[in-house]
């Protein structure tokens, strides 16, 4: 069978590029090894948000005298909570399904390989038979998964990833989470809520190591009051599986200690899946773990394209979608534009959350910026307030010189609703008045971005 | 005692002009005959909002299976739930209090009353002893109340205000809500959750009128699968409240009908505070209960300007602080912009949340434009699935021949937080494609604005 398009992995990634790819008229198929919809939709972004959503209602029947309410006998049910998520994932995968339908897309069940001449093998999920297919344009987007440790070999028992980490049989007592990054923070919170013990423990010198040093500090203390063990400088040595559960030996500043728990989440970042896809066969270029592409993701084999995880850049659901749409749009003879990296938001959806795009403060003064910073707390939100959820705050930076919104900083309730302001008024080339003069309502949460920028002109109102 | 500048009233435009005033280096004074804060902080924005968090908390309460958590014996404590809203907005007020400290801002408290000359009377409410303070421009911001027709005269009893339906001292079992705007739709929506049996009465054929008809229409599913009964295109003729209760002739288009509850709440808008502040003394004009003013805020009479509620145009907490700061920058000489009230948010914070901008679908229409409109439905949202609240949609409306955006109205849960985007968008003139090709990340509800405009231009992925 010959397609215009074929792409290999249903991700956010694939699957998107499938449905530009067909909306542009080309013929267009997806080859998916596993589920429709990838680690995003069945093991990532969606799953773990159900699971935090029931860790949020949680958190509040924990807390309903502070609204003037009254229950009894509060509990939680970890298998319901687990299925909960499950089924909000299965939708999700049900939902790309319909969505090829719609979009005439042909789905392969199976896993392929990549051949000179534009073909795949695809080998069928159902019965091994192989079949090939060729196609004008091939897209690579195999996405990554969990990032083994040499002295942390995941056993998927007692040494986990995250797909195990929603999926656990029953709610462990204790939980090391080993990395910081979103990942790890997310679960951590999950689990913490649910009332298991859990130490976080972080290589770097803070939590949330990528995120402005601010919002680091304050993640911290918000996970410290909420009784999250936090272990920045810290690295596991060892991992001893052979009692009942886990004995980690964790390297700090202070000296060695032992940490016993009865399971150890490593989250300690991805590996990409470019394994046995048969690069070598192709001859496409890595570096690095990464399938080396151009602005509009080309490989170095024409006719061959890769997106998201396989490629450099942020390991994103929304940049491989984007960078999907970038490269088929290039294939159609669009005048599209390519990505702006500077400009890519990311989030991580604890509590509180943090939302964040462009550069930290430290960055911009690696970057030699000559910079006005603005900051604005929620305790000084009306609405925060209202909504009894004040921890953290708003941070911007702007060059001095000409005024550009170098980067913005969020923690706090639903902020990772409240970045795309940024991202888009950054992407318009906005100065910091043009923001400052849009007239945010109130009482929201959105006016602490106002408010931020009104602090770094020395303008704010509310402090 | 001799000002620069002297505010009258300290609701969310008088303390903010008077901040504003004071950072911009004048000698500033603000006169309060009740609480700092006005209504915004007292009896508005802020305390219904503290209301309406208990009730969001309640309603998760009420469906804890739904995200596998286990709860007995679910009640509120009416008193309670009141009494937190109470102390929420006394802490606002007491933060107002400290920022006139901070900004070294002279309160005065008691009832002003302008006089020639560039002077006001002040009647201090502690002694009834009347000061005469000048000052050489002074901003009135005496803001509104309660607005009375003559077929529902309000005894604050059982037919009330917004006010005492805030602090009520005990929940009733039946309540008549004549008026579906923000305020009536908020209250609606708190007294149905805490299991009032609600009727919304309302004379135009769509509740929340003003909004997009989409959003009615949406808004009054919503609402009556909530058990809120909604009666549009009706009006009430008269009320009887000699029996234990109150009951209501109104007016349907299928005749008239007797509704009996034990409390009419009158939300049918504002009257303004212009009476007895001695506008006439002064002989500054008004027209249609608005004190009339420039660009700049400035009335007929030099030295005198109004802001806020008093003036045409919305009566909204953000547009009177916009003009507040717009109106004290000019007088410091500063280039300050004048306001778009094209581009002014308006926001309803019931279940689900209302947020819009610019044009309407039909008003866009009236005005004879060529649009495009685009539509993306929460219930295709991953994160809204996750949280388990989808009802509810994006639209966008988009000028087909220059690409402007004229409108953006918003349903469902949180969105209030998520408008801020399109007014800074809008602000900074953007167009569809800005938008669509600024990441948006995932998984968030704020991708529904990027859907709805791929819809617009035919480029949707998730539909």
């Amino acid at each position: 069978m010959k397609y215009d398009v074929l792409v290999i992995g249903s991700g956010p990634g694939g699957y998107v590029t499938a449905i530009r790819a067909s909306q542009l008229g080309f013929k267009t198929a997806i080859v998916e090894r596993e589920k429709l919809g990838g680690i995003c939709l069945n093991w990532g972004c969606i799953p773990t948000k159900a699971l935090l959503k029931s860790a949020q209602v949680y958190d509040y029947l924990k807390h309903v005298d502070d609204y003037g309410l009254k229950a009894e006998a509060i509990d939680k049910d970890f298998d319901a909570v687990v299925k909960r998520s499950r089924n909000v994932a299965d939708g999700m995968s049900n939902g790309v399904k319909f969505l090829m339908k719609k979009n005439k897309i042909d789905v392969i069940s199976g896993v392929a390989k990549l051949k000179p001449g534009k073909k795949v093998d695809v080998t069928a999920t159902e019965d091994g038979k192989v079949t090939e297919y060729s196609a004008d344009h091939i897209v690579i987007a195999t996405g990554a998964r969990s990032r083994e440790l040499p002295n942390l070999p995941q056993d998927g028992k007692k040494v986990i990833g995250y797909r195990e980490a929603m999926t656990l049989p029953e709610q462990p007592k204790s939980m090391i989470v080993v990395g910081s990054g979103a990942i790890g923070v997310e679960f951590a919170h999950f689990y913490n809520s649910m009332g298991t013990q859990v130490t976080l423990v972080e290589f770097m010198p803070t939590i949330v190591p990528i995120e402005d040093k601010d919002v680091s500090k304050q993640m911290e203390r918000s996970f410290k009051k909420a009784g999250i063990k936090v272990m920045t400088n810290s690295s596991v040595e060892s991992i001893d599986t052979s009692g009942n559960g886990v004995k980690a030996t964790v390297k700090t500043k202070k000296g060695e200690q032992v940490l016993e728990a009865d399971i150890v989440l490593s989250a300690v970042g991805i590996k990409t899946n470019i394994e046995n896809v048969g690069l070598e066969d192709v001859g496409i270029i890595t570096d690095k773990d990464k399938i080396l592409v151009n602005d509009f993701y080309q490989t170095n084999i024409p006719g061959y394209y890769a997106i998201g995880d396989v490629t450099p850049g942020p390991a994103l659901a929304h940049v491989a979608s984007a960078e999907g749409i970038t490269c088929v749009e290039k294939i159609a003879g669009l005048h599209t534009e390519t990505i702006d990296y500077g400009n890519i938001p990311g989030c991580t959806y604890a509590t509180p959350e943090i939302a964040s795009v462009g550069l930290t403060e430290d960055k911009a003064k690696e970057q030699g910026y000559d910079i006005k910073v603005g900051k604005f707390p929620f305790s000084a939100s009306g609405k925060a307030k209202a909504a009894g959820a004040y921890d953290g705050f708003v941070k911007v930076i702007f060059d001095a010189k000409y005024g550009e919104w170098l980067g913005c900083h969020m923690i706090g309730a639903g902020v990772t609703d409240m970045i795309a302001e940024a991202v888009v008024a950054r992407k318009l080339e906005t100065t910091g008045h043009e923001v400052l003069k849009a007239i945010h309502p109130h009482p929201t949460m959105s006016e602490a971005v106002m408010e931020a920028v009104a602090d770094a002109y020395d303008e704010v109102i509310h402090l």
